[in-house]
């Protein structure tokens, strides 16, 4: 009898992201453009790395004191520390009344992965979650695979052409009692005192569970504090959640995956209670997590002179994101297409919808090469002084040709 | 109604490692000694790191042409290269018929942890898993967790004082059909040519799945093909299996994982349906495995001068750990301890076997807070020429109060 293979009826898998880019580099025409790239690019179109970071790394090499090594399974001390400073702040309630902690990640998948299989395992009473959009295809499996049930949800208001509070509070409102909310560019979304105060009392009567997404602290209003302002609302609020930090894209550290899982408990004996357990999931997945990132971060962020550079370079890229914005929208104002385009400067941050509709986004993406996701949302750091007019005449072109036919 | 925490019934997490070496920390005699570390040391107590390793650091971080832009979901195709041919060389059979592969992997347990979820998803017929016992504690569960029926087996036997071929066989011909089966340190089974030839055709005939588990490729015999000769018997007796390969160790970057999981298939194409689907499962955990570590150990073996400094400065740390063998077996001869303790320099590697029954190991860490794991495995390169006649003096007396009892 022959030996049957083991990996007989396994299937070649299906691609689960990168479809567009995909296509987009197998594409032979030479105009092709793809504003798809989940990272801040620099004007020479390539990913962004903050100064200080080659310095630091430098440094690092060079020090003989330095030794390597285990880390502890929950990672490195003082870059979780740091890191939990950086999104709450120094002085803020939950750090000084001992109840936020944190878990150090292989990036904000680790992050993810962790928190959805303590989850899995300790949040018995509900396991729907409802995920927003733009995270949907990263983490949305993390969580399906674990056998939750999941929903996306979008506030981006297509008609009004904004983040629309009402869209999210009715989402909430209409969500289950005791699901998990995974929530992402919720600064984006401006709110009124009393429509946060609303969400609050909404997610706290529901016991709904946030578990935010910080990708890239920095990159959004270029202003540290202003990115995260948003946990404070849910801390005074009186509300437990995850926050999944990551810092490889807002130090251009992309090859190392750097993140935090955040906890914010009651109490610190529940805090300790609940991180002694996503421990235990960190060290059946990677023992210790890999530090070189960690150690370069927590060396810019404990050296206040290093600290103010990164934080002047967060700045300096955010101010040439909103140029690009401002160019763009200038271009396709000036090319008489309908619409006032304010919405593309009134979002802040790398990615942004375009206001696009489906058959806009298909004529951009099979007629003039340029690679879109199905949402319009596009990484304007990828637009650059060589292909802006291509892509705003073509954008141009797009909405004559649908509004016609 | 107050709000209850979603932390409520979380209890405080076992701690699933250390407790030994949290003894050890919590012990206030000032004679207290450790030797159960994971890693090799050095003469001066501080874990090994080649040398090369420093060297390759600085010129990485010096190299501008070098982006820290994202890695591919596999990781770093020449890093998974170089990672088989050390393995199974370059010129071995799965590697010309192209049906060997791999996934760069946060280290070994990251390895396992993939591993294990395809097994879990993949292999249907049988979720039995047989561990040796060293791993136990690291891998089990990991399988446990998954739902694995976990059993602990050994090859050490405790009264001829050998790794007993025989007894794992015993192991194997017991087995069920179909499980699987993580196997650790087997080169240090010196087996015969026929015993190979029962061990392969056994486990064939029950289309056992081998798990391998090569922790500190070099470190064992000194010489990188000897480690791994074992693989060529498991080829060529034509089976599939799993191998989980750690580059820590051997470079000394203990605070990287950096591992790879190879896979062998009958072919090229079940090849690649396994490794497709493994790569869904390293997408879900970490999106991209970090690099710095991989970085470093590629640059060493794809440049045959430092890939043969390398080579030579495992040979010194080999040769070292003889010569502690050596010298501990003296040194106990010399006391007049009964037995031969030939057992001591006939175990190759940093670990190995004292011999020593449960009362001499109680003995050891409750009377002379000497640390030793229950089944008396320790680290020889924990011994030094501070503590070496503490030790072996330690050893004596334990022998004799035990016998004398």
């Amino acid at each position: 009898m022959p030996t049957l293979s083991v990996f007989m009826d396994v299937p070649l898998a299906q691609k689960l992201e990168g479809s567009l880019l995909e296509t987009y580099k197998q594409d032979n025409c030479p105009k092709k453009i793809f504003l798809a790239y989940r990272v801040c690019m620099t004007n020479e179109g390539q990913p962004w790395v903050s100064s200080v970071v080659r310095k630091i790394r430098l440094q690092i090499a060079q020090d003989p004191s330095l030794n390597y090594e285990y880390m502890p399974v929950m990672g490195m001390k003082s870059f979780i520390q740091a890191s939990l400073e950086l999104l709450f702040g120094k002085h803020s309630r939950v750090i000084v009344e001992n109840r936020v902690g944190g878990v150090h990640t292989v990036g904000d998948n680790g992050a993810f992965q962790i928190g959805a299989q303590f989850l899995k395992t300790w949040h018995g009473n509900s396991q729907i979650v409802y995920i927003i959009s733009s995270q949907k295809e990263l983490y949305g499996l993390v969580f399906q695979d674990m056998g939750f049930t999941v929903y996306e949800y979008s506030f981006w208001d297509s008609k009004q052409l904004c983040m629309n509070p009402d869209v999210l509070l009715d989402v909430v409102e209409q969500a289950p009692r005791d699901c998990i909310f995974v929530i992402g560019n919720i600064g984006n979304c401006k709110m009124t005192q009393h429509q946060w105060a609303k969400l609050m009392a909404t997610m706290k009567s529901k016991q709904i569970f946030p578990f935010f997404d910080i990708p890239h602290q920095g990159l959004s209003t270029g202003d540290l504090e202003e990115d995260t302002k948003f946990l404070q609302y849910f801390v005074s609020g009186g509300l437990e959640f995850f926050c999944s930090q990551s810092l490889s894209k807002n130090f251009g550290i992309y090859d190392e995956g750097v993140g935090v899982l955040a906890v914010v408990a009651f109490n610190n004996q529940l805090l300790l209670g609940a991180l002694s357990q996503l421990m235990n999931f960190a060290l059946a997945l990677w023992l210790n997590p890999p530090t070189m990132g960690a150690r370069i971060i927590t060396s810019i962020l404990c050296n206040p002179a290093l600290h103010e550079a990164w934080k002047q370079n967060l700045k300096g890229v955010v101010e040439n994101i909103m140029l690009i914005k401002e160019k763009v929208k200038e271009k396709i104002r000036l090319l008489g297409t309908p619409g006032s385009w304010n919405h593309i400067t009134d979002q802040n941050g790398t990615h942004g919808y375009l206001g696009l509709d489906s058959r806009q986004v298909e004529y951009l993406v099979k007629k003039k090469h340029i690679y879109i996701p199905k949402n319009g949302r596009i990484n304007f750091t990828c637009i650059t002084a060589c292909n802006i007019d291509y892509i705003t005449e073509s954008i141009n072109e797009a909405v004559l040709f649908t509004k016609g036919s």
